[in-house]
């Protein structure tokens, strides 16, 4: 068995992501917890979590910062150790690699790691401006670039570099929509056609409707602990074998290329070094494709594909839930959602759900190697994380 | 020698601290950085440095998320692992904790731990807003109350259960004052009197002017590595002995005690425990004077006297400069100032240099043990973190 665990995943809850009227973050943070100690009955949260790492984006959407305190009592935790951890959309990327350390740093034997995002109260605009935070304000913000106009720059880029088209990225939205319509937790559950997705109002050339994931409110978790423990709590753990997590600048003004993520590259060479395994051995992937631009870039920095074919990838129909190596089998930021700051250990539920053999009409079949990418910002940060079957 | 050794710092920087007009955060945070290369020539920042954890409390400030990897650039250290933690005005003695968990997570031999806060450049209402996103919003903020009417709750409790008076407040201003003006990176450098602090303008009663610290712009931070490789960067390496990190309700009226926070009393328990010392055993310490009630407070929540007598220990002046226990050395929040995210990592700077005989007119005489406080929001979140002389 190849990647030796640096820490196990004993249990793991996902809120039902959409539009959730009336809750606070912390409360969809509940249900998160809720469920992960309800599938973990060996487990006494008050007594065995002994801390909580959380990913939150952006305090300005519920005027809430203080999270981790304010999470951990939600989850009916404190007095426990708890922080928040913010990068960008990689929120809780790095809460899951915190989590991981602090296993690995022996002070804690069991740890809760999530995310949460409360969002669809806001306005498209004042959304638009919280999510911009995560780009550079002298130099981005402030000349008015938004998120979807800087992965059209991507995109662009990509097209013009690779010959990659719109039908390419439109195969994308029209995967994960269809691994949508079969995950009862996803935000929007509807096959959408590739005509549909073609033909969707431009947002910001060539990302049109359809290429744009969904603001969305949402929370997740996963349960930790030492390797040596997991059988204390569950017959079923996933172990975690690579974490990888790097940086580059803020601005993708100053990027050496507009067509790949150093840091996601970088982050992955360090997962895949850590983990023993190759891109060809990973079963599963959840990637962030906060665009269908990213997702094609993710498979080309991911070593899924070489540079400049991931857009033939995606029309290839292997990366579909019935192909050689299937992505986003939830439906991934496209349709299921994307809480910002919940992301990251979304994707690792995902993962966590396939490698138990829990996810119900999207499971891929024998699937024993799972890998978790989430971006921050135009790609500032990235962390890759890969898992695998008891 | 007590304590074995979690962590060691090799170097420390500090910016700055006051209004820092025409700088971004990220620039006081390369003022920090530079400091701390420039202290420790033999490491090799861009080679040795392996993860920067930083906190920072508000993304409103700068319209400014994604700190991690924004630092991390502007220290020069992309493409790094980097990212940052809140948890209020405790986002920086958390990131030391990442830190220290990541050094013993055998994860990193060197990384850097730091903090940072723009804040001047806001109107006093826009900071005001700003902070009280560290309390509850439906059931504080929403109602209008902000953190000097927190705290002021707490100062007119203490003074109904222990007779503490606007006197006692009052000295603890007039010494961190004075401890400010030998400071020359301090944000006010003069001293105040007991008559001036007396009679300055009410806040929120008791709480005056002279109560409140000051709205500051200012980065910190430290450079932390396994104790075994310490005296390859430095002979004067300052040994952290005991980490302490524990939470309470984010709302103040949940609590069973308005007297004492219950957070700070578990974090100090764990940190002694761990480094083995106890109250007596600390030499000079750095406490979270965010308003002076607060210093009483942790004076009773750290075991510098019992639970009551912090106003008497005050007005004894035994936590003057040339008293017993010297506590805050550097002015403090009070008059070093308060850039919130920085603060933690500010109080272990000021111990780092006490430890290492480089506090100049402020030195506390053969000081081998010390101690930082850092608290967040009301109390919700509480670090305490023991530091031996090597």
């Amino acid at each position: 068995m190849k990647g030796k665990p640096l820490a196990s995943i004993v249990s793991a809850g996902l809120s039902k992501f959409g539009k959730m009227e009336g809750l606070y973050g912390r409360e969809l943070f509940a249900q998160a917890a809720k469920e992960a100690y309800e599938r973990c009955p060996n487990l006494d949260p008050k007594k065995d979590i002994q801390a909580l790492f959380i990913g939150h984006m952006g305090e300005s959407y519920e005027h809430q910062g203080h999270t981790g305190a304010t999470a951990a009592d939600w989850a009916g935790l404190t007095p426990i150790a708890a922080l928040r951890t913010e990068a960008a959309c990689a929120s809780s990327g790095v809460a899951l690699r915190v989590g991981i350390m602090a296993i690995l740093s022996g002070m804690y034997d069991v740890v809760m790691v999530g995310g949460v995002e409360k969002m669809t109260h806001r306005t498209t605009p004042e959304v638009t401006e919280f999510l911009a935070m995560a780009s550079d304000f002298p130099f981005e913000q402030w000349h008015g670039i938004t998120f979807p106009g800087l992965y059209a720059l991507m995109a662009t880029a990509h097209m013009h570099m690779y010959g990659t088209t719109e039908e390419q990225l439109a195969h994308i939205s029209v995967k994960n929509h269809y691994n949508g319509s079969l995950n009862p937790k996803a935000h929007m559950q509807k096959v959408v056609t590739l005509e549909k997705a073609l033909s969707s109002r431009v947002i910001a050339w060539p990302l049109k409707l359809y290429d744009c994931s969904l603001i969305t409110d949402g929370a997740s978790c996963l349960i930790l602990t030492r390797p040596e423990l997991a059988k204390k709590y569950t017959d079923m753990p996933v172990h975690i074998i690579g974490t990888g997590h790097a940086c580059d600048t803020i601005g993708i003004y100053e990027r050496e290329s507009y067509t790949t993520l150093k840091a996601a590259k970088l982050a992955a060479k360090q997962a895949y070094e850590m983990a023993g395994v190759s891109p060809k051995d990973i079963d599963v992937a959840e990637v962030h494709d906060c665009f269908t631009i990213a997702e094609i870039i993710a498979y080309e920095d991911l070593g899924f594909c070489e540079e400049g074919m991931g857009g033939r990838l995606a029309e290839s129909g292997e990366t579909r839930l019935d192909g050689r190596l299937p992505v986003n089998t939830s439906g991934g930021l496209k349709a299921k959602g994307h809480p910002v700051g919940a992301t990251g250990t979304a994707q690792a539920y995902e993962i966590y759900l396939q490698l138990t053999d829990q996810a119900d009409k999207r499971q891929v079949k024998d699937a024993a190697i799972g890998l978790s990418h989430n971006v921050g910002g135009s790609g500032a940060t990235a962390t890759v994380h890969i898992y695998r079957r008891e």
